[in-house]
């Protein structure tokens, strides 16, 4: 039995908790919560403790501790987690993975640790696809586009605007780039042309609208140049739209080989529980932090250093003769 | 630069030659073909030797020797080169896997190579979007349709039948299983449901057509209980459809994640050109084989020991920075 711990305890952790359920080698035995931990009942019948509570343990107590806070908080704690434990996450602020990566590197090399980041499904799945199609197909374009479905990071940005209370984001594939892209065009429109952008805010009372939407509009990187709607709702509104759980993407290649030959490659998934796939996911990556540590493979990795097997309970001679 | 020699030179050998000249890292060598090396010009300005000539080479002469006969000769050939020579190969007779694994593990290790085997894209790319699939998503089910394309193994078994000239085989997936897949139905239909199996078939002057139609449909693992209509044509028309190129395929994978979240997973592949993708998937491979053996990793192994980024030219900080 793989020993796990949740840190955090939000709809992610939630979905690794049911997820545990599904396998037969994997076991939760605490959640850690920064909230009031007599507060917090799990699912199912697993100790709540305290966050800080987690350095109380010894370290044989969890072989993995899966970190479910949302990403900007990574950075952070990883390093302190990877004192005692091995962790697994599924980071996904892709600008910012080099330096987390060599803070939760040195902290794991350290401490014999491993660190497995960024495993979900984008990043994870989805550039396990990407890498693979490229190297099959050198002399390509690879497309990726994500939705209907939140983006929590847009969505924050929303909410630091001045005058909103709640704001919540949709990002959406623009039907013409994604069949533009699925006739091997290469396509020279620029990345805000891809997707557009669909908002739902709510704002206190007197807030200028007009302005609010313009500043919402010109937020560089999440909105600027893309094609935003904002819709003013309620506040009740726009909290109950963050419940959203669907969300999907596609991962498309297309490329040539020999004197012209085309091949085209998809990966899509449609998922009706964004949490709850990603949790299943990293509870993958969790088992395959396991194999890695007893191994002595320590230090920080991504999908891109692990072997397939390693995520599955199977033995390799049963993935041979099954899967293969 | 890594040296690679082509071992037979046939349709996926010249894809290959083709897929080595897409990339900055890889360069072949040397061609070793069964026939009489003198009529035999490469594509490419790469010298062609008879096959017993690869022995008089020395182990630093080819890093990475690609297996490029049919699959039921591999077997036999691949632990005679790994006396010598690390090999990579398509091998795609998943029951006959199992036996050809321990022979080709036992050269590799005795001399200290690496045998990369079944490293096309099904087995290969297919199987490895099977593994992470069912790891993600343990409670599903996994549905694999081939085509339409032609099937080598189904032409050479129409091949055998007496009376027969030549024989080339489609197989096609059945719209309506595919359709039931991608609901996420369960489906409770035999394997021979999955597929149908079209045959173009040239006979010699006077046989008896109806005993031979009769006798590819009960060809047992290969035909019988499929949907499999014959069609008899010249022997000219039988070897012209040799030539068809195109090939394909999907894996659907449907699963359900905590008290019924249902999800779809797609990979789907359209290939022009079958042998070229796949010689270029086996380059990749070959790069894989390349980097296990400096590392001192030796044996057989198959894509599911393989870590994603080994089959890639770029460097793994590039990687995490472009792909991630």
């Amino acid at each position: 039995m793989i020993k796990l711990a949740l840190y955090g305890y939000g709809r992610l952790a939630k979905g690794i908790e049911l997820a545990a359920k599904k396998t037969e080698d994997c076991r939760i035995d605490g959640v850690f919560t920064r909230r009031e931990p007599f507060a917090v009942q799990a699912q199912t019948d697993i100790p709540v403790y305290g966050a800080e509570e987690i350095f109380s343990f010894s370290e044989e107590a969890f072989d993995v501790v899966i970190l479910c806070q949302g990403s900007p908080d990574l950075p952070r704690v990883a390093p302190k987690i990877l004192q005692r434990f091995c962790t697994a996450d599924g980071f996904d602020m892709h600008e910012r993975l080099p330096s987390y990566f060599l803070a939760a590197d040195e902290a794991a090399k350290q401490n014999q640790k491993t660190a497995l980041l960024a495993g979900g499904w984008d990043s994870g799945l989805f550039s396990i696809v990407r890498l693979l199609l490229e190297a099959a197909l050198p002399d390509g374009n690879t497309y990726t586009f994500w939705g209907k479905g939140i983006s929590q990071g847009h969505s924050e940005a929303i909410g630091r605007v001045d005058g909103v209370v709640s704001g919540t984001e949709y990002t959406v594939p623009r039907r013409a780039a994604v069949a533009a892209a699925k006739k091997g065009k290469t396509l020279s429109l620029p990345k805000t042309a891809l997707h557009r952008r669909e908002c739902f805010v709510a704002v206190k009372d007197g807030a200028d609208k007009r302005k609010i939407e313009r500043e919402i509009k010109d937020i560089p990187v999440y909105f600027r140049g893309y094609d935003t709607k904002v819709r003013f709702c309620s506040a009740a509104e726009a909290e109950k739209r963050k419940e959203t759980l669907y969300h999907g993407g596609e991962v498309i290649r297309t490329g040539r080989t020999g004197e012209g030959s085309e091949h085209y490659a998809n990966f899509s998934l449609r998922l009706s529980s964004n949490p709850e796939f990603t949790g299943s996911m990293l509870l993958a990556c969790a088992r395959a932090v396991y194999k890695l540590c007893k191994e002595g493979v320590y230090g920080a990795k991504t999908v891109f250093d692990v072997p397939p097997s390693y995520y599955s309970p199977k033995a390799i001679e049963e993935l041979r003769e099954k899967l293969l």
